[in-house]
């Protein structure tokens, strides 16, 4: 693969999300929406966050992308959630699946197996999440197990190394696995990020807000390689420049969607990250 | 139009909701209702989200002014609305409506044609919601046409000018169309503002909060034109203000309600703007 | 009563609170719940906010402790809860409960009720909720009585004092008020508490955090009494460290949860109170 094309296409994407401003609407929990709106805006995206079936049809016909996040669902986004999902398969546009709360309930389950067979562009998750989806989906894991507690991962992106590349060929899409290193696979591939600091794990919020930015860059991209590796890198740069001045947590959050708002698409570009053909 | 008396009315509004902290109840959207309330916190009010209908009553009847905004509408909200309306229209109470989302699904455009005939007394948007809303309710709106595409305006509020003199004209009170100039009118006359900074629209919650403090100040305000030229030239100075010293949109979220907070009724009354006769 | 022993068990509380991540999820309003996460992250929790019936019984299963805060309640809340309560009770885990909105409208209210006879382990409000529920529940409430106008109180938590005593000794378990001076008992000892700052009323959101934080040093503590008492010196002197270089309402908001962040559990357990046995 030639490094300095993808390095190219990266520039590009993150460039002209700037000034196209595509329409990425949400549907997204009620937590961290806020973040997930101001990070989108952040990168150059127009974002709406969406609650109602119709609604999400009407969207859906007119976005240029769309993001799921299952946080904190609800029995109207049961209904809205696979009637937008029909749109964007019928009319090619791409989406990013965040599978966040896997395995707190039914709804979600049965959500998540009717996702199997219209299945996304790109998945995002924890290490925890990305290896639950893996098992639920009945794909090899290799010899990883998903236990969750909550919204937070127990386990490493190492360990969800199999678990991701067998969700990327199921899907014949992309799979990015937050954690201290990232993890991002298009089923042939294997790319290895620095997670830029471990302040992210003390705010409510970066993994879904990386989510919705995927969905910004899928807008712009060449393809969804591009779009999870432009904001993998995005994050860990702006992360890493949050770090340095951060007095803790909060500061870390401010200072972290400046840093993302103030990146060019070759400072992103330029990023670091390690890659190993499968 | 006496300027000095308006400038002086502009000041005791202000003022009056540092010292009175009126209770502003909102049912606003998930998305930006933190924002709102800090905002409105910030100018002095006493705030509170509500989605119930029964709650909608009770705090309808204790409140001083409420502010209706429409994002992520819902089936609960549906009942919600129109009876805590009618508890406002009986007792005479000052309310706001943000028309966010309109033409997005068929609940919204529903319940907005309800409040055509129950008109509230301001209404601030962006100029194509402003348009969009004109076009919905019959009005003339001059040769402007609402293309909606999420919640992002496409429009400059110049080109709102008639539908936001229209709607002003139909509900008997004040619009606000919020842009790069932003533009108020009661139907008389036409005020033009310096739109503050361009930041805003790097940040979700502006013009929600806008709306929310727009509320507050018709509480304490002589009529709907003064608090809502007091929220537009308060939100214009501390955004001006904010932009200064920050580093990016978050900085700038941050700075803003800290400038907000800070500003006192004499400063708000010395803003800038353009008054025509009409 | 060993006041030694006591700080030395604050100091713990805090500590292990960091180092074991306990799994503390929430049942709390849309207005603040991002808030609240961060609030719990930053004092090492690991937070998840649950809205489905089903859901709030497997968490509960799964948690270390529990907070509830009925601001923003709902039809789907109304299930949740008692279902996610009997849960806790019979596993006997420690869950904190937050009366925001007490009196707004019916669904509340017959739930408080149910409450009643189900009582948690620590009870947090201001002086108005306080009074309002102890009034609610037929308690003794001295000459105090509960006048509620929105979510702030308009009352101190010295008038509160007989109502909090009440509460605590109905429910066996700890009361905290939180005002300009908190009060916490446990219906032997009254202790008093500097409130931190002012700006602590001009933003959303810091009396939810203060009941997330309890339920997170709920999981950690030897007992309620304990775990009020770390949370309520946490934010005070946090508080009172983010005024010094805050510029307004929302500098203070960020510099807080940064600030609590920071704070050692020998520096908590250092905090100014004053104790009187009853």
């Amino acid at each position: 693969m030639d490094q300095q094309k993808l390095r190219e296409q990266i520039k590009i994407a993150v460039n002209k999300a700037k000034t196209e401003k595509p329409f990425v609407p949400s549907i997204t929990n009620n937590v961290t929406r806020n973040y997930v709106a101001d990070a989108q805006l952040a990168v150059g995206g127009s974002a709406a966050m969406i609650n109602l079936p119709d609604e999400g049809e009407t969207v859906a016909k007119k976005c240029a992308a769309f993001y799921f996040n299952f946080g904190t669902f609800s029995n109207t986004l049961a209904g809205t959630v696979p009637r937008t999902m029909r749109v964007l398969h019928g009319t090619g546009k791409p989406w990013v699946l965040d599978p966040v709360g896997i395995g707190m309930g039914g709804l979600r389950t049965d959500l998540l197996m009717v996702i199997r067979e219209l299945p996304p562009d790109i998945i995002r998750g924890n290490a925890s999440e990305i290896i639950a989806l893996a098992e639920l989906w009945g794909l090899d894991t290799g010899s990883a197990s998903g236990t969750l507690c909550g919204v937070d991962s127990v386990e490493t992106s190492t360990n969800a190394r199999q678990a991701a590349i067998s969700l990327a060929r199921h899907i014949k899409g992309v799979v990015a696995v937050s954690g201290e290193i990232d993890l991002v696979t298009d089923g042939k591939r294997v790319f290895l990020l620095n997670g830029g600091s471990p302040l992210f794990t003390k705010i409510s919020g970066s993994g879904c807000a990386l989510g919705g930015v995927i969905a910004v860059y899928a807008a712009t991209a060449e393809n969804s390689l591009i779009a999870a590796l432009s904001a993998v890198l995005a994050f860990n740069i702006a992360g890493k420049n949050a770090a340095k001045t951060a007095a803790g947590p909060a500061s870390f959050k401010m200072n972290f969607l400046d840093e993302l708002y103030n990146l060019t698409g070759e400072q992103i570009a330029a990023g670091d990250f390690s890659l190993e053909e499968l």
